[in-house]
């Protein structure tokens, strides 16, 4: 596979389109969701945006948890053939109102129901990051590939306005030649027992939760990709939340037009904050990424103007996931933010991991 | 000699001490001052602050333009006695009105001046990046204790309101066990022709210029020495300014606590701007050193108030410079930024640009 600078290319240009009224010309029925994992994201967050989509709808749940998934099932107007286990979940092959499976678990379970959902006949939304592992990543582009199916990663700030025009005042040169990016996100992880501290889930510390975004915004700002990665951790191993998984970690990208890129992600102190520094002025949002209420300054340094992105046509940025997958699906197109996406950013995470262990810079291929 | 945590933490002490009035008592006539070199900095700023100060004052100036040395000497009041030339300047120990010479020249002169000023008897206030190299650093210091002189090394921020707060606050544990700060300087230099971008004048690009001050501000407001550095650059050497010096460097440091500083210095984009983050809040700097109009905000993440520093007893962060200079010299105590403190600064600066050569993790100490 080649992921140069034609496909980088091709992808800058997709994220600005993503928007766009061309991208949203699909007719019909709405598409049927299955949420796959019933934790705070997939029933917290994005079970309650399918009234926001124009071609997306939920359609089933799978959960560990039975009761938990007949309550919500009830509550959505499902019936007792929309629900799934994990371990029955392969029937869902049978169930001609899913046509898309959205797999909201703990990472390390992203690959099996990704290729349980393709090998069902299912396409695939993804939660990110899209795995632990490059071979894993690798699997299920193939898994997908085989079964003719879609494969998305759940890239929000793709589909969410702050960021979107923050791509696009950055293409249009509004901060000049593009020097320095930094992408910081982090927040305290207090509770010891959550999943994302134990390695068997996460396959990762902060890195594999907010570093996603510190990683995806520095690709996505800069529109390149890096070609060479230098990182460093710090974590208290003797504190009891970090036995598992680190702490901080802090690596530098640098990409071919020579800027470079500071990126942090930490579960010991709290932060969300992108900027982008050119020679001419700079793009700063704080918040940067979260679910809402994100900002944005733009302009010379100590002259910044606060600007508010244009109305685009997506509800919220969830609404704009979903129903780019729906659309993608009907047209037989990729969607932006793809299974190679997310492979590409587990390539940076394993080198980022390996530049750490190894305290040198480590090339990207 | 030992830079260990004893060092530091008294280094601590004494910069929070630094403008109490304790510190203060300094009877008797101002000190005598020598201005070594007559550029932007030394005339432009250095020389209008003698009004602010309590105990300092012009005496003579120093320069290789011998009609601008006759109008700054005639401006302030000072006869023909009171101009030296480069080549002459060792005439300046028959001077008794000079107490201090204050080494404003490029980097690579620094350490020529400060040998030469000791020689003749005189306490030095030297700016900052100390020299251009450790051996540089140490020649100076020792020159310094073979003439029982004082070294001052020009570090204004540990005379400024907003960083002397930030220091206090961080070391009052407001922003909790501190994780991680953010240091980073910046600004476009167009001109290239400045001497700033010739290596033999000043031994390096924008880590020997704005890179001290990302340095130091990741040094004191941790209040630790840190235990490993691992650098990156990235310099475009087609531009014509950057033929001989570096553009961006990125560095992080790693401390004792676990404590993370990512630094950058750059000539390339405009920043100027400190960050500290605690486990229980932040103290954000911006602009965090200028000559005036800093910032400060304090508080949790999304939630901080602009915080304004009690006033104190210095008129100025550089009238404090001057007159900590001179109350040291009369007390015959150590400047609270001695030449030891340049050193400390000069060894990591070393092992940065080692790091950059080398793309590994450099141990320092």
């Amino acid at each position: 596979m080649d992921f140069g600078r034609r496909d980088l290319l091709l992808g800058s240009a997709a994220l600005l389109l993503a928007n766009s009224s061309a991208a949203r010309a699909v007719p019909g029925r709405k598409l049927g969701y299955a949420i796959v994992g019933l934790g705070s994201y997939g029933l917290g967050v994005i079970i309650p945006q399918f009234v926001n989509c124009t071609h997306s709808r939920l359609a089933a749940v799978v959960s560990g948890d039975r009761a938990k998934a007949t309550r919500v099932a009830a509550e959505h107007g499902l019936g007792a053939g929309a629900i799934y286990s994990y371990a029955d979940f392969d029937r869902i092959r049978d169930n001609p109102d899913v046509d898309i499976v959205y797999v909201c678990l703990p990472n390390a379970m992203h690959a099996e129901f990704t290729i349980r959902a393709a090998r069902a006949g299912k396409h695939v939304l993804c939660e990110k990051p899209m795995a632990v592992s490059v071979a894993e990543c690798e699997a299920m582009i193939a898994a997908c590939r085989a079964a003719d199916r879609k494969l998305m990663i759940g890239y929000r700030c793709h589909f969410e306005a702050y960021n979107l025009e923050a791509v696009r005042l950055a293409r249009s040169g509004a901060a000049g030649k593009i020097r320095y990016v930094r992408s910081e996100h982090g927040f305290v992880q207090h509770n010891p027992a959550a999943w994302r501290l134990k390695r068997a889930l996460s396959g990762g510390g902060s890195l594999m939760d907010m570093g996603i975004y510190s990683l995806q915004a520095a690709r996505y700002m800069t529109g390149e990709e890096p070609v060479a990665v230098t990182a460093r951790e710090s974590t208290d191993r003797r504190d009891p939340r970090f036995r598992e998984v680190e702490d901080i970690l802090d690596w530098t990208l640098e990409f071919p037009s020579g800027a470079i890129a500071s990126c942090q992600s930490m579960y010991s102190a709290a932060q969300n904050h992108v900027l982008l520094m050119g020679d001419a002025g700079r793009i700063e949002l704080e918040p940067a990424t979260r679910y809402t209420g994100n900002h944005m300054w733009v302009g010379e340094d100590g002259r910044e103007k606060a600007v508010t992105p244009p109305p685009g046509p997506r509800v919220t940025q969830f609404a704009g996931q979903l129903d780019h997958m729906s659309e993608s699906v009907v047209a037989g197109r990729e969607p932006i933010v793809s299974g190679e996406e997310g492979l590409r950013d587990m390539r940076i995470v394993e080198a980022i991991y390996r530049s750490v262990r190894e305290g040198r810079t480590i090339r990207l291929g």
